[in-house]
């Protein structure tokens, strides 16, 4: 393990990098003693609280303080944008969490970029970058040894690149079939338990599950981003969004839901990869599922992935798909794979 | 990642060892080129077959060849007994897959420390050592800056230490429930399907599940061994087999599946650890599950165990647990964790 101290910066200081300080001010200690991993956050910036920078490390406890109000930053300010912070700060790791749109991925796309170009690490938890400029963005953090992580795009705080990178590492991954969606899957739970669409739509905009533009959950769009990024991570297969058949949930009525039950059977929005010969078969859809199918059992918020491998066969890993500590969790677990040091 | 080429000899020729050499086989130059990972078998000693020793290396399509058999061997032969070769041979790595019981946990656990005293690598396939000696032989690996790994005694191929400890690293475990043992899985999954108690013992004796000793499996030992080792790896606390309290399937007939089956629940053979104050909950018995516990979907001979976590909540990993290739890849992946270089 490396004893180098990383110089953490943050962009953006919404939900993910509220549950990230949480974490790092909770567990500080245990993480330095358990796997003798040393940082401070030197930097958040964001656009309409402004930018706090301080090279010797923010304390946590008062940026806690900070995640609990919405006012503009006044200690440490600086007037730096995201860009400028990259370019001119003593960061070691950036961490994009800003929000970024999935038509063009801006302004996160750039900020990895210019990461990348400056000789930082980038853990970003935007789709963005990882759906439409993976390639480029990982032959440049590779070229310049640096890592470029994306744990928290997919299934949120449950690390499924480090599963199969680390933990299954030697295996090919011949396929993969989940739901990638918590949102959704949380509406057709809802719908099952006697809700109309829209009280389940209702439910789960009271819960902050859906996004602001609802559309990119119950048309699919999350998970074809989703999907995208596991086959350019987990199947070194360069797809592009419009290479995903998408469907979403939004013509599923509650009679629908009923009538599958009747059969012993359960409507899921299922995300499929899978190889064939030189190309990849990627598609998300409603699938009426036998309730002996694992992904049938997922219901509420969880997310759950199966992952066909030529060694071990089947191996499905189910775990939280939304919550402020869960996503947070994402980023300490590309932090400490940063920590270990590994080659990226 | 270390381009030192790794030395491995091979105590014990079954199953679990020849589904290793099958994969070696036919992943070298994959091995090599993705994960710098560059070996010879250079032993493989037998009680019944003898030891053979080449210290640049056997032919692994001749191990292969000599997996269809069981003659003695006669190539490479050497007067030399597990011990022996432990001490004499240029091994960096010992892959220690003989038979042990789990009483005395021997010839394992000397091998173990003989190997680790002469500062070699010790990958353990056997439940013994970690059942009966783990903290001793973790000890002592520490000491000496070596691995003491244990992937292949629960769960078969699917790597839930290399799970916790890199993928979900960062989490405190506050509680483990499983299915640990999958030919006892398998016969309940036959008595659903019909079978009386004493055909699904045949139907799982005919395709080699069970153990010679049949009471391992159905009297609940080999879930409770493979708990006390969950304990010590997962929860760090120096659990001992009689710790855990410890009721099998023996009893189970079919009207009871079929009764459960009438109230919409499954019997399973269900393993817990759970936090209390400073001691740990250790208990091995059947439930009557609801059929909306994920554990009551895992049918035939799948694993599966769910982690509840203190950042993530519960993550849930489900895989193989059983079968040769799936076995010999748990090997692999300590292999793989070794080459890696990290500390242990």
């Amino acid at each position: 393990m490396s004893h180098k101290k990383h110089f953490i910066a943050l962009i953006g200081f919404g939900t993910v990098a509220q549950g990230l300080c949480q974490i790092l001010h909770d567990k500080r200690a245990e993480l330095f003693a358990e796997y003798d991993f040393d940082f401070e956050i030197i930097a958040v910036t964001t656009r309409s609280r402004g930018t706090m920078y301080h090279p010797q490390g923010l304390s946590l406890s008062y940026l806690l303080e900070l995640a609990a109000t919405t006012d503009p930053f006044s200690d440490h300010l600086i007037n730096w944008d995201a860009e400028d912070m990259i370019r001119n700060s003593n960061a070691t790791i950036i961490v994009e969490l800003a929000h970024s749109d999935l038509q063009s991925g801006e302004p996160a796309i750039t900020h990895c970029r210019t990461a990348l170009g400056t000789k930082k690490h980038v853990i970003c938890g935007n789709k963005g970058p990882a759906t439409l400029a993976y390639n480029e963005l990982k032959s440049l953090s590779a070229k310049e040894g640096l890592h470029f992580l994306n744990e928290a795009t997919v299934l949120s705080g449950t690390p499924v690149f480090s599963l199969m990178q680390k933990t299954l590492a030697g295996n090919k991954v011949l396929r993969i079939r989940g739901i990638l969606n918590g949102a959704t899957n949380f509406m057709l739970s809802e719908m099952e338990s006697g809700s109309e669409y829209e009280q389940a739509i209702e439910a789960a905009m009271a819960k902050g599950y859906l996004e602001a533009d609802r559309t990119a959950d119950v048309e699919g769009y999350d998970a074809q981003a989703k999907l995208t990024i596991l086959a350019n991570i987990l199947m070194d297969h360069p797809l592009q969004v419009k290479d995903v058949q998408c469907r979403g949930i939004s013509k599923l009525r509650p009679h629908d839901i009923l009538a599958a039950k009747a059969e012993n059977k359960r409507w899921k929005l299922v995300a499929t990869l899978e190889r064939e010969r030189q190309n990849i078969h990627a598609e998300v859809k409603p699938e009426k599922l036998s309730l002996s199918d694992p992904l049938a059992q997922i219901m509420g918020t969880a997310n759950s992935i199966t992952i066909s491998t030529d060694l071990l066969g089947d191996v499905t890993i189910t775990g939280p798909g939304a919550g402020k500590i869960e996503t947070g969790y994402a980023i300490l677990s590309d932090l400490l794979t940063i920590n270990r040091g590994e080659s990226s």
